[in-house]
């Protein structure tokens, strides 16, 4: 987590606005997605803890401002730059969305005022760290509602995009509804459960399967789940149903998934084992998973690997960070851009949330002219954290049940009618002053 | 760069093949990939240089193993393993494609050999670090023969999958073929050339156009790129074309690039700026760049930023670790796994390249019985470093080469025929005994 991790340009542009006197101006920058990926019907988001840890750690290390000084594009920096980079904090004001709540596109996720340096510094390492979670959160709210009630583990790391992608890939499904992960660095971090028991090399390394079985039963007792498709699935479970208690039952990663649990079920059952388990892998998706329950396909549980820690078929969200308001020498404004395909709304703003829509409005407009929640709040005021971390398992249980509140066909996996989202009537009337203040002839 | 950072399961075989003292076994591993996603050629390896340093630092804290100590699958742990782990480093053996080296489906790119707790153990951590990397290094590669010698930069970090995913995107970007990234900790992390100049909200901020071009120029001089789009593209370039040099060129983020890039070549023409670059960004990928240059856009250089941080088309290698050699108490077996659709080839593997074609054999085959380059070396020997880390410089080079050898095809775009990957006579007649003393019955 270091300063320097963010693009170059955010340090020339803090360069830049040391060199014109800038520095001081008090920028508000918004954080928001502008479109729901294709199936999306919402969003839930995730990563402000991780954003907040940042923000308040947020400094360069003498080796990191050496580092700057040899770049050709600092060559002309302004005198005393580097010195106020070693001094440089987050100072200013986070307001946020608690991690949990389902967002749509263009309602902010995070509100940044801060001096401009300072804000806009940050721009690369919170669209980063709040999309990635946003994103697999999402993911794993698509899974959670697929599995109907079924645990879902997220059993992602090994595909993420790098280690550390891994961790946090686990801490965001466990949000999104995901009953645990298989990273033990995030149950250790987060205090997420974990899961996981022997994979195909472990029978393999044993030589037999029934030794390697044994072993295991030994091991775990009563958490014992045999991977039986090592070499033949109904073997495997004749094994498993003959070595009998303890298990907490078998799993299953390749082939016919529905024909070979009914079979593996009835296995099991002949033998008196109907409480033992039959857990479903191999690349599976919330598609996979609820095809996998239509079909009748007795699995009591799912792990989705690859394609949750990668969020698979929307590896990316269209997260952008605009300056909304800007305050210098010469006043307060609002600010927007209004290139054709790429337009923003101006000013800091709340979400009010009814039961079926939300209203954006200008943050400064009173609370008590909307019905709806107010959903944005202040999470730092001038580099200092205001309210101290929710719990994640109270997180989790937040986004359950703000999922459940959204109208129902929301929670369909397939494209519904859009939330509708609505803008206040004061926000949308400064938007059409600024345009055709910037763009007269239009 | 944690032990914790791997698949509880890695954790819970660990402690069982410590029970069954199996744990002093060596095991062989095998890292690869499956298939090629689609539209792919090739795959560049690359992650080497960070698999090499978590290996040399694999350890577990003392809080780490108080964590496992908590844990319920660890109730019935076996005496002593937990000062086992305490105490456990990699001891085992490294063999791996160098970085850069062009790489096909069911080609190892790394193998590992080591007692079998330790090589189970990196699994998780080794295929995240591999994989990400070669997928983000491939996807690079298929950038940089859009640009056909253009420069294209690596843009994507504040899309990554984590703030730390989007350093080591600009270190793979790097060795696929971009001429540098925007991420500055990878700048400094790896030696990458740093580029970036300014955002819209530097424009906005200065509340002028002019005010924010010319603060810019008196900072970079003739490094300035004028970002020509916040307000009116055309408005901007005649601007920029006003202030003149220095200046490096302009950039263009949005609207329709054809068209604007040619009416902007020609405003900084006609002020005999013909030396300005003209430098593209805005949702581009491979497509998109040779789809540009096709339609004549006169575009010197291009940003690509969330596809080729994400891989987007391809966000995931169906890689995998497999077990293909075990030495224990009983003997030295070759192992493979034979379930319908993911079965393995036995053994530890070289593979040698000829002009048009690869052949895979056993590393213990006689490398004099074989015309082809060897591609596997050994980079850790019982744990230790037997070669100095390459530059990435030269990586870079060695990975433009290599590509540049390989039969023309496969330089394509688009999906060409497969590059033939054949099996020594000897390796698969292992395998096929191997599969036939599993499966009698078939």
């Amino acid at each position: 987590m270091s300063a320097l991790n963010t693009d170059l340009y955010e340090l020339t542009m803090a360069a830049g606005y040391f060199a014109a006197r800038k520095a001081a101006d008090i920028a508000t920058f918004e954080l928001s997605v502008r479109r729901l990926p294709a199936a999306r019907n919402f969003l839930l988001a995730a990563g402000l803890e991780q954003a907040v840890e940042y923000l308040l750690n947020l400094r360069f290390t003498s080796d990191e401002i050496d580092y700057l000084r040899s770049l050709a594009q600092f060559k002309d920096a302004p005198p005393g730059f580097f010195d106020f980079l070693a001094k440089l904090r987050f100072t200013g004001d986070l307001f946020a969305l608690p991690e949990g709540t389902p967002v749509f596109a263009n309602e902010p996720i995070a509100i940044i005022r801060a001096p401009i340096v300072e804000a806009q510094l940050v721009e690369t390492y919170l669209l980063s760290t709040f999309v990635f979670q946003t994103m697999i959160a999402s993911k794993a709210a698509r899974c959670a509602l697929a599995g109907d009630g079924r645990p879902i583990v997220e059993f992602g790391s090994r595909r993420a995009h790098s280690p550390a992608a891994g961790i946090l890939a686990g801490r965001a499904a466990f949000i999104g509804g995901c009953s645990g992960t298989s990273n033990t660095e995030a149950g250790m971090r987060f205090g997420i459960p974990v899961f996981g028991t022997a994979a195909h090399s472990w029978t393999m390394a044993f030589r037999d399967e029934e030794q390697s079985f044994r072993a295991l039963q030994s091991l775990l007792g009563e958490s014992s789940v045999f991977l039986i498709d090592t070499y033949d699935t109904l073997e495997g479970a004749r094994l498993a149903a003959r070595l009998g208690k303890p298990i907490w039952g078998v799993r299953l990663d390749s082939g016919d998934l529905v024909e070979l649990s009914k079979q593996v079920r009835r296995i099991l059952d002949e033998a008196g084992l109907q409480h033992a388990k039959i857990f479903a892998t191999s690349d599976l998706d919330e598609y996979r998973v609820a095809e996998l329950i239509r079909a009748g396909a007795p699995f009591d549980a799912f792990g989705v690997g690859t394609q949750l820690a990668t969020s698979g078929d929307a590896p990316s969200l269209s997260a952008v960070y605009k300056l909304v308001e800007l305050k210098d020498g010469a006043g307060e404004i609002f600010t927007a851009k209004f290139s054709d395909d790429k337009s923003t709304l101006p000013g800091a703003k709340q979400i009010y949330r009814y039961a079926d829509h939300d209203v954006v409005a200008l943050y400064s407009e009173c609370n008590s002219d909307f019905q709806g929640e107010p959903l944005l709040r202040p999470v730092l005021i001038q580099g200092q954290r205001v309210e101290p971390p929710v719990a994640i398992d109270k997180v989790k249980t937040y986004a359950a049940e703000s999922i459940a509140a959204l109208p129902a066909r929301l929670r369909s996996l397939e494209e519904a009618e859009p939330y509708p989202v609505e803008v206040s009537p004061r926000l949308l009337a400064i938007a059409q002053d600024l345009r055709r203040e910037f763009q007269p002839a239009r």
